[in-house]
């Protein structure tokens, strides 16, 4: 089984390499495995493809999901060549796979001039002290629409 | 100016409520506004696009993006109709807009049953401990590639 884990870890660093030798985006790559199976893999594609968020995990989630039809990875483990940043952290807890193996870590991202580190301290700040400013504007008014979606008795929940 | 904050809050309201009516997903819309010009706008298509990262505030992003052919949000402002959850506050770090202004909080949408706050807490928690489990593996293999990318004489930065 270790040899399995290390095997698709594998082919997720392959695709890594794949994206940064063809700039295609950064160094980073992912596999989702459902059943012994790689159902879908992919790269960083931001470059390639000026999204922000084509990063090898948000790719590879999206592909995964479409392919199952379905927009939860239940009984799936995503390979990542690299522990997930704030971003892509989410994308995982929304599409709620197993389990999670990551090859690099945050600080081996840090060092080669990834902004993840930034952003995880980012995230824990108050709003009026990021770097980014946010604001609070017309709560009142999107406030009903909540209301709206907690007494809607056809909604799907995710 | 500050007439002109709330109608665009107002719009990605629109959009929340066009996106929930219609049963395409959450109730959750943004625009992005660029020399006080709307280029993009979007909702929730979680449910209807089987896609987990499809929250308003990705979906808009990718469009700014496209339209702008860049990953770079430079000068806009984008208006969403809930605080961002990590995920879209990651996206928004990458994609490094001026300025953020949400209708609802953090607290609103855990309110009506969405895990923003709960993703929250699994962020700052250590991977060992989060609910769902991650594994480090073939780091050692994996840094080749960071290494590769840190010689790489060509590479786009992001």
């Amino acid at each position: 089984m270790s040899n399995d884990h290390e095997k698709f870890m594998q082919r997720a660093i392959e695709m890594a390499s794949f994206g940064m030798h063809n700039n295609l985006g950064g160094p980073f790559g992912a596999v989702i495995v459902k059943d012994g199976e790689i159902i879908a893999e992919g790269h960083n594609e931001v470059v390639s493809s000026n999204d922000p968020t084509a990063h090898a995990e948000v790719v590879t989630i999206r592909k995964a999901c479409e392919k199952l039809g379905d927009f939860q990875l239940d009984g799936c483990i995503l390979y990542t060549s690299c522990e997930p940043c704030p971003m892509c952290l989410g994308a995982i807890y929304w599409a709620r796979p197993d389990a999670v193996y990551f090859g690099c870590n945050k600080k081996d991202a840090a060092d080669i001039g990834f902004d993840d580190h930034f952003i995880y301290e980012e995230i824990d700040l108050d709003f009026h002290q990021r770097k980014i400013k946010f604001h609070s504007c017309g709560r009142e008014n999107a406030l009903t629409v909540f209301q709206q979606w907690a007494e809607k008795e056809d909604r799907t929940e995710y």
